[in-house]
């Protein structure tokens, strides 16, 4: 009965503000858990860790665990500690990831690694790792626990299984899967936390899992969407950056199959990082919006938003049922 | 009136035997979990992990835990998993650690960033990291899952702060802290788990923290001398592995201490990296038996070693306790 309410691309300019509205008050509390749990006698530590957590990142796993939480009706703040666990795991990934990819850019800003080297951002990654732990202990739920170590398990295995990077071959179902595991297991996790927290049902553990998982799809399909689109203004995510990393997104997979022989060569002499200028950026821009590539992306991240949506389908309506819909339509909107 | 009865270095050719019989039975059941738990759809993983976790290591931190179990009369079986996990860390530390390093070498071998690469070394360290947590969390006891993760953060965080890699100032203060982070936490820890497990008393728990913490420290003083060794016989580590990374290791701050002006020079341009021949590891060789570095850093060694024994006091005499003392000589007459 709601999910056909909240039709997406229903005319209105959704957004982020119901969501950061239903959670503000316990964000605060979670900003504080986490610049707490940050510091250390190690000045290093708080410097390279604010870089990233500090820099233009939305928050949007730790956010998505108060939604949940907010949607259950759960009136505690053990969960603030876990949204920040689940914060922290995502920060180490990123630093981490960031070596591991070589990359030099992230959200329109200098990577960690590039500032202060590729040993620090490890190290950091695995010190912010073991916080994320020490906050998950403290809070003592065994099935936390076992949810986020899981998910901690799936990033890492998917990660060296997976590489999309400079692999032109990579194909759709592989992308999915890659994404599943970096993106949507953390996202999941960050959902099925709340009602675990909450007490609640198996089967809101299980719906609330499924909308992360499936909003997270959603995400980090329209993030590929952006990083060709043709300005930067978008989310302060910096144009063209998984295109020099030469990161084969959905986009590329879709030009790639796509293009004339010619197009072909392009895009393996680009995703081998031999093309990496404005010029070579501006032909793979305007070949992506000519296969249509792009707007089959956002049509496959669509897919993923209503599964999203109707996974929400067994709770009443509430604020946060509305928060957490609309959370679906801003990631699917921002591509526009 | 047991720690007088072995005195150190008392004649007797100390070995690790006593261990690994005590251990025998339980050793086999914590290397079925490893085996099974290093495995991975993703053939990388095994491979890489095998390459260290079967690649000479005495598994002494398992040991410990299965030792120290034996040593409160623990008759089960569910201390096999977290022996496991401890050696999961051990191991993920030591990926990370040759990555920050860009060390080449380890106990004689190559190291696998050296083999598979830098991010394929991150990556499946953070795999055992989350596998080793995932462990922990099987068995369930929040207890032990506190003593790991401190112990993991306790490291993290001190690899950030401290490196005495290329530092030619580090001190003997500043060394003992980085060993105390590197490895006494985990021996620590490793002990720790024991008593838990075993629900025994808190005065058991510290105690065997104690133990493991001052073993820790002899054992990777005596690490230290037997890189400085005049041959690669000993435990199957190479030597000059340090000398060649820039490590300030105890044999060397003292030396450097204690030089002449000329062996001061020497020591500034080889730790700095600018002195890596055979002929400079044979006069780095010479200089730290000509200043008694060795035989003093093996006289501290055997200080902390007193220290771990006299940790067991509280202990009724047993065989799980003649091993633990036994070790702790074995552990230092390794330096001979």
């Amino acid at each position: 009965m709601t999910a056909t309410i909240h039709t997406l691309g229903a005319g209105h300019e959704p957004s982020l503000n119901p969501l950061l509205a239903l959670v503000a008050a316990d964000m605060n509390g979670v900003n504080s858990v986490i610049l707490e749990r940050m510091q250390s006698k190690v000045a290093l530590i708080p410097e390279l860790a604010g870089h990233l957590i500090a820099g233009g990142g939305k928050r949007m796993r730790p956010m998505l665990t108060l939604a949940c939480a907010n949607l259950l009706g759960y009136p505690g703040t053990r969960h603030h500690k876990l949204a920040a666990a689940v914060e922290f795991i995502h920060t180490a990934t990123l630093l981490h990831d960031d070596v591991v990819d070589g990359s030099g850019m992230r959200r329109g800003k200098r990577t960690a690694n590039l500032i202060w080297g590729n040993p620090a951002s490890v190290l950091v990654g695995d010190f912010l790792f073991s916080r994320a732990f020490e906050l998950m202990v403290e809070d003592g739920s065994l099935k936390v626990l076992r949810i986020l170590s899981h998910a901690s398990a799936v990033i890492a295995e998917g990660e060296v299984e997976l590489t999309a990077q400079r692999q032109i071959e990579t194909d759709e179902d592989q992308y999915l899967n890659i994404i599943q595991a970096k993106t949507a297991a953390l996202f999941a996790a960050a959902c099925r936390v709340a009602p675990v927290v909450a007490e609640n049902s198996e089967e809101a553990e299980l719906a609330l899992e499924s909308y992360g998982k499936n909003l997270g799809i959603a995400f980090q399909l329209t993030d590929d969407v952006i990083d060709y689109a043709s300005d930067t203004a978008t989310m302060g995510k910096g144009v063209g950056d998984d295109f020099r990393d030469g990161k084969m997104t959905l986009p590329v997979i879709l030009a790639y199959a796509r293009g004339s022989r010619s197009d072909r060569d392009f895009w393996r002499s680009a995703i081998s990082g031999e093309r990496t200028s404005d010029a070579d950026l501006a032909r793979a821009i305007s070949l992506v919006h000519e296969t249509h590539a792009l707007s089959e992306t956002v049509e496959r991240a669509r897919h993923y938003g209503r599964r999203a949506i109707d996974a929400l389908a067994i709770f009443p309506s509430s604020k946060a049922k509305a928060a957490l819909v609309e959370t679906v339509e801003f990631a699917i909107a921002r591509a526009y």
